[in-house]
């Protein structure tokens, strides 16, 4: 089980020694070739590199009883283990997710090509021509947990976008994810792509993530994808730069000039439309004016589904039968059908709340009135600020990148819903007819 | 000396005691009054920002004797402590650079200000609008080594883009910088925004660097300008994104399809245009079917320069008299009248050297070819990649920023000149009428 291959195909050879002095040099190899594989991904053509995710998705449907052999192990060793009853399911590769993997390779295949588009060139006094091109980030590092289909999302998405990647899947999933790179390699290797372009990681051994994420001379940025903890402790470790997902602590704001009917349904639908997601609403907050109009009837509402509800002493003083929120419950991702409400003076106090409590992933603003939209929209600082639409629409999908490697809570690089473009950068190009700088 | 103060001007009080323990805790309320200004930076508007910029360079203008005097105070200290002539001349503030700083704020308060600059708005099926809003980072940290006209730079710089900014400067400067601090709090003060946008710190305390590169929770990104090893120094330490400016070993390459004096041009002026700047060229690389008609030509150039050259082995049998290139010449910023020159086959040969030895800075290729020059565009993996034009151009001032704060050979987030746009980041937008997720 300590063994690592290229490919994954070695799943269950053991000639990998299990030292971690040797997952380290093993991984450095990886490394290695993931850099002299991103060379010539960087160069691979659009018809290429879509005829390579089919070839992968063709794969997937022919090879369905290996991935079911492989899932089976995972599975019984997840039960033998121990595994809670959600964790089963999220490791479970049915026909159905398969098929989906199967879609979602064909969707990316259909998406426009990133790699060489050309903006912004404009003639300089000098005569020299200056634009930039968008060109691959080189090798993608992405960690993340035993949902076997991410490694399918991860490695298309890397593919489609020129990057080589190294997948490290959580050690539940492993005899799935080797069945899906054993997929992944042949699929490359049809259409003449290098096999390392995708390499997943076949150890439980922890000494591979150190090692992948301490090794910026292969390594261009790693994609951490999971829980909180798993993320920070990357962060905290990493030599190599790092597109953090942190919580979604998102708000909706009702404000005294929202449509009444526009308020009832964002504020429902952020919170109910799915519980365990991030751009889910944990804390809805409401302006004072019209608190006793918009709560009673969105407490019924949120009742009808089962929410648990939480409260200010304001909130308390109109749903007199919930609980108190505290100071926790306001710097709490519940991920759960739990929500914290408090009623505000006015925008002003809602965005000084949002400042303090929010993760910097959603807010949404519900209102009528203009000059307070452009406010809004203007002065809160996370990665989506929306005007009368629910939080759930901070998606990939739904913004219209096609597909998304996950959703950066960060500044730097990438901000929000992270698809092909934030897995490249963008170089200088400088076109002259033989200037020199006088 | 080792007192820290929000605008440098305490620098000479003792208030603060020295121990290292309490410059964490100055730096930390530094970081809270830093994010607290920046909240107020990032609304303020492109009117008040400039006539901050304009307020400063009065300010300066007027203060010229107590600038002198602090300058003075370095230039003595500096002279004790047995400073060399290079790194005193850096230190030097002249009547001219002061004019140039003043200029200087004068062409920032001119440049477009890129905060709130929506792009991309699009109509999804969804019926929600979906766009990029151009925001500031937050706080950006900057450290910096002895010249004193690197903190008007880096502070108007960050003024117009809407980020507060913390600015550590040499220890060689402190007076100086102390000087430039307060006119910069006073231009600030005078125009209503607040004082602690930007703060210069005023110790030598190391441990300010420590604490400056430690705060997430405070500082979004860390701009570090200096040496290799300063750089290399603060990437391997810093817990906040570092935009990196590594070695610029630039290469020209010299196509068999060069134009003659194009070729001729570029080399001389990649070469010997300026010495000590990370834009110009460390090696020239000539294919083997050209070499004898271009190198003895341009040897006599580089010869009447007073420029060295270092050769390959068929470089040294066309050009007998010069020293032969080490492995270690290739890999080498030289900042110095001399010159590494290597024959190769052809561009693929060129590019292979490229790949190996380059910085990532900046390359350029001469030659006429349409199908190379397209290949060499794509295929080098550089900040700035050129055909036909001197490497001297890499510049954010000849790329039409502006101005710049550093140039990245990083590939997150910025690569090359960074200006404006490089301080800023860009969040979701979205317009909705009500929408919800079905």
């Amino acid at each position: 089980m300590n063994s690592i291959s290229a490919t994954g195909v070695e799943l269950d050879s053991t000639v990998a020694p299990s030292t971690h002095a040797s997952t380290e040099e093993t991984m450095q190899a990886m490394g290695r070739a993931a850099r002299a594989a991103a060379r010539l991904m960087a160069r691979a053509d659009t018809a290429t590199k879509n005829a390579a995710l089919k070839a992968i998705a063709a794969e997937l449907d022919a090879q369905r009883p290996q991935l079911a052999a492989a899932n089976a192990k995972d599975m019984q060793n997840g039960r033998d283990s121990g595994l809670d009853a959600a964790l089963l399911d999220r490791l479970e590769l049915t026909d159905g997710r398969i098929d989906a993997m199967i879609q979602g390779l064909g969707q990316i295949a259909e998406l426009p090509d990133p790699v060489g588009e050309i903006s912004d060139l404009k003639f300089r006094p000098s005569g020299i021509q200056v634009g930039k091109m968008r060109v691959p980030l080189g090798v993608v590092g992405i960690i993340y947990e035993s949902r076997p289909n991410v490694t399918i999302d991860a490695a298309s998405l890397c593919l489609k976008s020129g990057n080589a990647t190294i997948l490290r899947g959580g050690k539940e999933a492993l005899h799935s994810n080797g069945a899906i790179a054993a997929c992944i390699a042949a699929g490359l290797k049809q259409v003449g792509l290098p096999e390392t372009a995708v390499q997943v990681v076949a150890t439980s051994d922890r000494a591979a993530v150190g090692a992948l994420i301490s090794m910026p001379e292969y390594v261009d940025v790693i994609v951490p994808r999971g829980g909180r903890g798993l993320i920070e402790r990357i962060s905290n470790d990493a030599r190599v730069p790092v597109i953090k997902h942190l919580d979604g602590i998102c708000h909706v704001y009702l404000d005294d000039r929202a449509d009444p009917l526009k308020a009832f349904n964002i504020a429902l639908n952020a919170k109910t439309h799915r519980y365990g997601v991030c751009n889910a609403m944990e804390t809805l907050l409401v302006a004072e004016a019209v608190a006793t109009e918009f709560l009673p009837k969105l407490a019924a509402a949120y009742s009808d589904k089962g929410v648990e509800l939480r409260g200010c002493d304001k909130t308390r003083a109109i749903l007199a039968d919930i609980l108190p929120a505290t100071e926790e419950d306001w710097g709490t991702e519940y991920l759960a059908p739990v929500l914290s409400i408090r009623v505000v003076a006015d925008m002003d106090a809602a965005m000084d709340h949002i400042t303090r409590y929010s993760s910097g992933h959603t807010e949404s603003i519900v209102t009528e009135d203009y000059s307070r939209a452009r406010r809004f929209m203007a002065e809160v600082d996370s990665a989506s600020v929306m005007v009368n639409a629910s939080t759930r629409f901070a998606d990939g999908f739904e913004y219209g990148l096609g597909a998304e490697i996950g959703i950066s809570t960060d500044k730097i690089h990438a901000r929000g819903p992270v698809g092909l473009e934030g897995l490249t950068s963008q170089k200088w190009i400088v076109f002259g007819d033989g200037q020199i700088r006088e």
